[in-house]
């Protein structure tokens, strides 16, 4: 296969600091392109580099490896969840009801727009060495958590009616998680009538009173 | 890549119709393990032909190609989660509660006990061709059909208050497929525990009232 020329064609990337940070997004969204379409293990740093239209080399300048691009692909994601659950948090009354409504909204609306990164994310998660494997495994345990304790302090203040919380959080987590699979952009529904109605049913699932 | 002699050495499996079936199932197996462990664009005929303890030729004797592989794989898994819910629902009381419950319970239990192949399904739709992908997708809409004739019943009843069904169905389905991604043999909870928790979850989600 015939490598293009680099972006940076007769200059260090490493003189253009402003250009690396687009150099390396447009190899990262190459990479997510082609993970998703053919799968991490039938997918080469050349073909990334074609579909990002630089050398291999120049491939190779911004990432050490293609399990580097995996890696930074499914923490990227996983931290913007939790960012986003966070501010929704912090955005939303302080009502169990209300945070568990604006903690499914934005997960629901993160996968209708983060599509491909949340089918990599779960379809690859094997093809990560242990060590990164535990470090996106970690990240997962912390959007968890945040869907635990908000559980928990509805419990707590006897609003919700959940005799199982792990598997209510399991049930949550994976019916909002799996919406990046469905989702069509200009379906039935928007993203926020999505969003809306998982929030209705999560807090079903959770026996709210109120 | 050294390929082993063939189990049928010296004697064509066409002539052997009680062994194909299992030479049919050995690579069946092999394909499954090599496609869940390195996807299918990462696999080739010769690693399936390998990991079944087989010469090439022979694995091409009971499988036209790699895509024939999937297609099998992806279908039967899919024909038997359709047999499983009918039964299911054949079995249980007429009462819309109870069928959901049963379908719910019936479809955790298969994916407790089919979690490559469920794997395998979710992350190699895209590798199917149009016309294969379009047979898997008819199936997978049987089981959502399966799923919304029974909320349909239970609103019609008067036994369900769901306001959206098309939402509940694809939160219920895909909440009990991920049960094949978490589930962990010898864990916490066996499978019948996961599946009665999640029927009475579905129960929640869809405002059963009884």
């Amino acid at each position: 296969m015939a490598s293009r020329a680099p972006r940076h064609a007769g200059t260090s990337p490493a003189n253009m600091p402003g250009e690396d940070a687009g150099g390396r997004r447009v190899v990262l969204m190459a990479a997510l392109e082609a993970f998703a379409e053919q799968g991490f293990h039938g997918t080469s740093m050349r073909d990334i580099a074609a579909r990002a239209g630089m050398s291999v080399s120049a491939a190779y300048y911004y990432f050490p490896s293609k399990a580097a691009l995996l890696q930074r692909i499914m923490v990227d994601v996983t931290r913007d969840l939790i960012a986003a659950l966070e501010a929704a948090r912090a955005a939303a009354d302080q009502q169990p009801g209300a945070q568990l409504a604006a903690i499914v909204r934005a997960h629901v609306l993160l996968h209708t727009e983060r599509q491909r990164e949340s089918f990599v994310g779960n379809s690859e998660l094997r093809s990560l060495s242990a060590r990164d494997r535990a470090s996106v495994i970690g990240l997962r345990d912390q959007v968890s958590a945040i869907f635990k304790q908000v559980i928990a302090e509805g419990r707590d203040q006897g609003q919700f009616d959940c005799p199982h919380p792990a598997e209510a959080v399991l049930a949550i987590t994976t019916m909002c998680t799996a919406v990046a699979g469905w989702y069509r952009p200009g379906g039935r529904l928007a993203p926020h009538a999505v969003a809306d109605r998982y929030a209705a049913l999560a807090l079903r699932l959770v026996g709210c009173r109120t």
